[in-house]
Parts: structure tokens; sequence; C-alpha cells
């Protein structure tokens, strides 16, 4: 993410062209799917330059991995509700919530598609998920400061995110007890 | 699977057609990937007729998930070692070795695949789901039968299978110590 603009004014020339690239990605990927579309089709339906494209994210791969990141903060941010139990029963109800919905499996999706082009793409990849764990980590550390015994990031990808994403891509239900009850047994 | 014909002389004729079907599938997943062929095209390749592919198999999908299920049998098939722990640990390995090799992500590739091709897809996948979670059951029985105190097929699945693939789908590394940890957590 290291080729992003780090400050983007709300509202402003940089915030709207963002706002059009992501919205033209989106639309990308619904229509024809990952892989199946370039920098340059990004550009032309955004109504930007390529150059504009390249110069904040750097490449194709950096793009989705924004797109997919915004999408992933506004659907399932990291909740801060006070206590460890109640943010991590609201993050785990947010995610089932998400990956149960249209296009729930994106995330996954797109971890294929990056795994499919290169050092570029395994790069992206890496720092999608780094950049989430991190998140999450955030969550937990904020747990442990209050001095609650939390699990790490990687126990609640493992035992939590994993199953879920799991279940959901063979056809199981989520329901909110199955949930929960990912929730109890790292607890 | 119930389109399929019961009972296949190993070495006759049915037989024969069976590997060659197979390999013709797996060829065409290889090189063009799932939903960019036709059983015509399968049949082609194997030198077969449409109409054997279809009396055997029923539809395109039922054959993607025979061709799977072989694949799992051969390259991690249930193992019988006497002891649950024997068990889980050899089956654990078996899989880490499978997802991490090339096209490992097989499993998962497929059901997407047939997630996306309406309803003959979507019971192609949860046949294979059945399938597989039986054979897991079928192990674990065994467990209960020597009196042994073993987990549910859907355990094994949700906190030993699914965050196996979850971290080979975002790129990190099974280690062996990893592994056999997630087996430890859920004897």
């Amino acid at each position: 993410m290291n080729e992003r603009q780090p400050a983007r004014r709300p509202g402003g020339r940089s915030a709207r062209v963002g706002a059009q690239v992501h919205q033209a990605v989106t639309d990308l990927i619904s229509e024809r799917g990952y892989g199946n579309f370039t920098v340059g089709e990004v550009a032309a339906r955004a109504g930007v330059a390529d150059s504009s494209i390249y110069r904040r994210w750097g490449s194709l791969e950096t793009l989705l991995t924004d797109v997919a990141l915004t999408r992933l903060n506004a659907q399932s941010p990291m909740p801060d509700t006070g206590s460890l139990d109640g943010d991590l029963r609201t993050y785990a109800a947010a995610v089932a919530r998400e990956i149960t919905g249209p296009d729930g499996l994106a995330l996954l999706r797109l971890a294929f598609a990056l795994a499919g082009t290169g050092d570029q793409g395994l790069k992206a990849r890496d720092a999608l998920r780094a950049e989430r764990t991190q998140q999450l980590q955030s969550m937990l550390d904020r747990a442990g400061e209050r001095g609650e015994d939390a699990p790490s990031a990687f126990d609640v990808l493992d035992h939590v995110l994993a199953p879920m994403y799991i279940r959901v891509l063979f056809g199981m239900e989520l329901t909110p007890d199955y949930v929960d009850g990912l929730v109890d047994r790292i607890l």
C-alpha cells in the first residue's frame, strides 16, 4: 500500500478520483470477474488517466487489494465495544453477515486471483492479509491493555474466520449459535 | 453420485473409459480452468461418446466432483492406524502435503466453480462435501467403537482442515508443528 498517497482530503479531487476508480473496479469485477480487465480499462471506466492509477496504486494488484480492504472496513470494521467478548462477537457476526451476502466470498476470490498473477499478485495478497491481520491484532491489543486475556489474531483467523469461510464456500449455513460457539471456543 | 454405475470391473472396458474420462477432465482443468469446457470436449478428448459420459455421470458437475473425490482419496485417504491420535495426525499431515503441492487448492477452486453453475452445481458441491464428511466420520466412528473420545467430522473440518486451507490460500506456511498443534487442540 506504500504506493498510495498518504493524504486525501475528503471531498477533494483525490477523494473523487479514488471513489470513481474504486467503483470502476467493483463494476468490472462483477461484470467480468478477476483477471479479465486491465488498468487501462479501469481508467477508461473511471474517466481518469492510466497514469493517475499507476501513480497512486502502482499496479492493478495493489488497487484490487485497496478496493477489497475498503469493502472489508466498511462491511466488517473492527468493533470497539469496550470488552473482548463484545468485540469478538460483534466482529464474528459482521463477518458472518458479510460472507453470506451477495458475493460474500469476494475476499477468497481475490486471494485466488492474486495468487495467479505472479510476484506482484503474491505481494498484494500478502499485504492484504498483513493489513487485515494487523487491524484484528489492534482490536485484540486493546483487550490486552484492559487486562483481558486475548487470543492472537492467528487464533481468530484459524478458529473463527477460517471455519466460517470454508462452511460458506461448501454451502453450509452459519447460524448465530454456530458463530457464537466459535467465539466461545477461543475465549 | 447415483448416476454412476455401481459395478466396474478393474481392467474392464468400464474402468478404461473411466480412467480416460478422468484424465481428460484433469487435463482440461489444468489447461483451461473450471467452467471453460463442456461434456462434449471431455468426450472428444477422452475418445468416448458424449452419451457414455451422460449415462455414467449424468452431468459435467457430477463428473467434476467424481474426479475431485478420486484425487482426494488417492492423495489424502482416510488412514486407519489403530488410534484416533494416529489417524488424525496422519490425515492432517497428508492434507497439508496435498494442499501445499501444485494446485493444492483444487478442491476450493472446484467449490467456487460449482457454486457458479446453478442448481446442478450446488447439488454436486453438496454431494462432494457430504461424501468427504462421511468418509471422515467413518474414521472417527472407528475411534468411537474403540472407546476413544472422538471429535465430530465438523470439528475436524472447522478446526483442522479450514485453518490449513485458509492459511495456504493466503500464502502462510504450514509447518509440521503448526499442523500437529491443530490436531492437539481438538483431541
